[in-house]
């Protein structure tokens, strides 16, 4: 198939080049334009704008920031890549948004004749670069298993919620157990360390509890060296739980545990680590210690 | 080995029929003495005060509620087991306790010339009956491995943080993993479901990412069906929370996640939930909707 | 002057009768449209539309619920008031928004060679009855020393903050400071009866050391009648302080106190006591007691 | 009247300053005796020990930091007041305790024929040299009566608030205000000045209005030079509210904002500003900042 890619960052990159695996012809763009060289080198066209990479694409996917990225390169400016999907085809969308957002895009689309699919992923940089994502999918049924195929040359698993917003719903919903599992996490190590318990006899007692999160053993060798490149940045994460808590607001329930790990991201981010990895919130809370 | 066994709840009776199973002579007691009975029918010597559980015993374990219901039938009244116990012999606590009070309990019985081992468990009604319970030591080695084939009786794993104080350090370490995988699967579960996706479909994106804990798949029957019998009592995990801030406070950080999640179960057990199983706390976040 | 007033809710009602008060022409506006009637029968014309109270306005005041409110009143609709203000006339929107809510306005009516003038204010019924509000200003300094006279009639002080978006900017950090106060004298109120003191003798010691806010002492009765008819509606402190969260995620600053007001708020307003006064949260955490 | 005092910090200084003002005869004692030089330069008798100050002492007064340093002083070990205070005799704590703390000491005061009255303070430095101290009592009435008359000496109101223990739930009240006071108030800054307001329009916006506690204008100045010298240590409030955090554990009750502000002073304490003044929350809430 002729498939457009718009975000060639950690995830979108590895994505990417699962379906280029696959034997699709992709046209890719990344407002960095340096990131496109690796996948251009495997046979992916670069192209010079959002628009260029959807001129021919049967889907367009976009694996962006921010709902407000995603509406950059969609639609606010020219040589965005909406206008030029013609109608019937399929966008896509991977990004992690809320559900307003989400069904806005889908009006845009709708707007244009353009059919719209919401395929937020749960999994970070090892499942992406293995074809192990799950994708939380939210649209019509028929547009879903149209790009199934596809989602499944990028992933294990794809789970359709419902309409638009369902997938991004069921996305928010997993990042809240990340997040309660990595601040958690943190917070657990923290009380240890200070209790006099050696970091590698922590690790033995918490890892392989069935209370710990299996992703958990995976930033073992970050949280023992110190050294938190970012699988997952933390200010995204941060981003989601926001996300999740404005969605909260608009249905009107509370969500007071997700809130304190979002404050504690803030202070994490606000502290310089925000680009670091999520785990890097243990640094956070091991820096102070009252004298 | 003659052994004692002070307290016969949930867990403790568990305990005490797996180490009767295995050959060990015991003497039983509990406060409400009707919990003695089915051991009793197996071959255990129901004993009429925690004095006589200890009396003749060789190893005298406790898996009692509280820091304080340790101390009420350790030391404070008549008839308490530690003065009973003979010098040398060993006092294994699985209680969950703060590392202080687990500290002033070894104290006592150093007093009185008695071994003192803490040994809290990490797991609740089901590894415990089926002996999976890992247990978080602290205590001099030579004590710790004394005990270590009693333990695996009971359990698949033992892990020695070191001195007394280290056992309850990790205990509430996982303690709090616990807390945040289960009360942010309930945050993410009641965002899912306010946003319209059916409550199977979110067990099916959740359940089984890397993000979710192992045992929240167990909780989902009883959220599902909405019946509560608890495994571990929502109110035990807000005292661990509880204990964990306690020690935090101590020691002079912050634990900001933890203490949200402490005052979301103040907030359940406060609206009669306390006594249910720790998953209530979906139960909880669904009442309320803003109209 | 001909002045057009839009929203007459329990704030908007009391400004406008102060303005007609002061011998100003005024055509006013709410969606209920019964709301109008008190001042109709003092002079004011009830217009059958927002644009009809801005057709002839030299100043438009808006007194609204929320920035959804404001956006639908002012141009999301047909008969809205924006387009039928005539250029170079003045906008003055008293209702609380956010920052970027407020900007966007601001665009809005510059497009249309309006002038914006943002005015949210500090204070609640009783000053708004008795003209003791105060304006919270942002815009530019001419347009806004156009307006003070009019927001002096209705208040007794105008704080210019700086550009549009200050005047908000204050509002939201006032309302922080009222959150603040509230929901620590509902817990210092709990604690303190929880533990035997008489709730009298509570209001004697809280009331009146220099940590109490000056407003509470307003708040008594209504808590020990247990009457919260709504001074400020719960729900809309809740709302102020979700402007508030979402403002600081965009500035990238954590807020973890104003967080966990406002998910107890969310708590309270889940238990159906958001249409009640923000005190009714007293009587939330009244609720609540363990066994 | 024949005085004891016993702690001779920021507030026990000027409190028995103000007795020795009033023509009492005292004997003062404080760990670090240096303290102690000044009031004996006017007159009162520096004593070796706090058995030696209470020794002839009608009324015992105690100001110290924390429940522990309260017991320490009192009976834990050789030398301490409350064995050498003759039966009959008064023991007035003014510390911040808790009220399970405070009934501790009472029953270890009845034990030796000592009266005991809890007579905690509201207010800091400037009320204490004033003489404009609020205390909140408990004990038995007739105790209370007895001591009136000195408490007004150092303060300007008693309230009386039940046997003993009701008057540390008052303190703990009032200082769950004073925290909800200040951190709300240092939140409301940093989001204002994150949001472009100048620092001096927002302490006008800010103070003044109903819902800023008066105490707040004097912390102007150390907010605005960034000085924050003590008159109430930051780590002291962060104590009283693990106290209030603690008793209301033990009642089974909810704080969930005074968790959140207890979390908040953990991590500013952590950066260090522990000895600093309450008012350095602001000074961590100010650093960190998303780049």
């Amino acid at each position: 198939m002729r498939i457009g890619f718009v975000g060639l960052g950690i995830m979108g990159s590895r994505m990417a080049a699962r379906l280029l695996g696959q034997g699709h012809e992709l046209a890719v763009w990344n407002r960095t334009a340096g990131k496109a060289a690796p996948l251009a080198a495997r046979g992916a066209r670069a192209a010079p704008s959002p628009a260029e990479a959807a001129r021919d694409a049967e889907v367009l996917f976009s694996m962006l920031s921010t709902p407000e990225a995603v509406r950059e390169s969609a639609v606010a400016r020219p040589d965005t890549f909406l206008p030029s999907l013609r109608p019937g085809r399929i966008w896509a969308d991977c990004t992690t948004v809320d559900p307003a957002s989400c069904r806005a895009m889908a009006r845009e689309a709708a707007a244009r004749g353009v059919r719209f699919v919401e395929a937020p992923v749960a999994g970070s940089l090892l499942p992406a670069e293995r074809g192990e994502l799950v994708f939380l999918a939210g649209g019509e049924a028929a547009d879903v298993e149209e790009v199934r195929p596809l989602l499944l040359a990028m992933g294990k698993k794809v789970v359709h919620g419902g309409p638009v917003g369902a997938g991004s719903a069921m996305k928010l919903a997993v990042n809240i157990l990340l997040g309660g599992a990595m601040t958690s996490f943190a917070e657990a190590l923290r009380l240890g360390s200070a209790l006099g318990v050696p970091r590698a006899t922590l690790f033995e007692a918490l890892l392989g509890v069935p209370a710990a999160a299996p992703f958990l053993a995976g930033k073992r060798r970050k949280i023992e060296e110190g050294e938190y490149g970012a699988e997952f940045p933390l200010r995204w994460l941060h981003k989601d739980l926001h996300l999740a808590a404005t969605a909260a607001y608009a249905e009107g329930i509370a969500l007071p545990v997700t809130n304190a790990m979002k404050e504690l991201l803030a202070l994490a981010a606000g502290a310089g680590l925000g680009e670091q990895d999520i785990s890097a919130v243990c640094a956070f809370l091991q820096r102070g210690k009252l004298p």
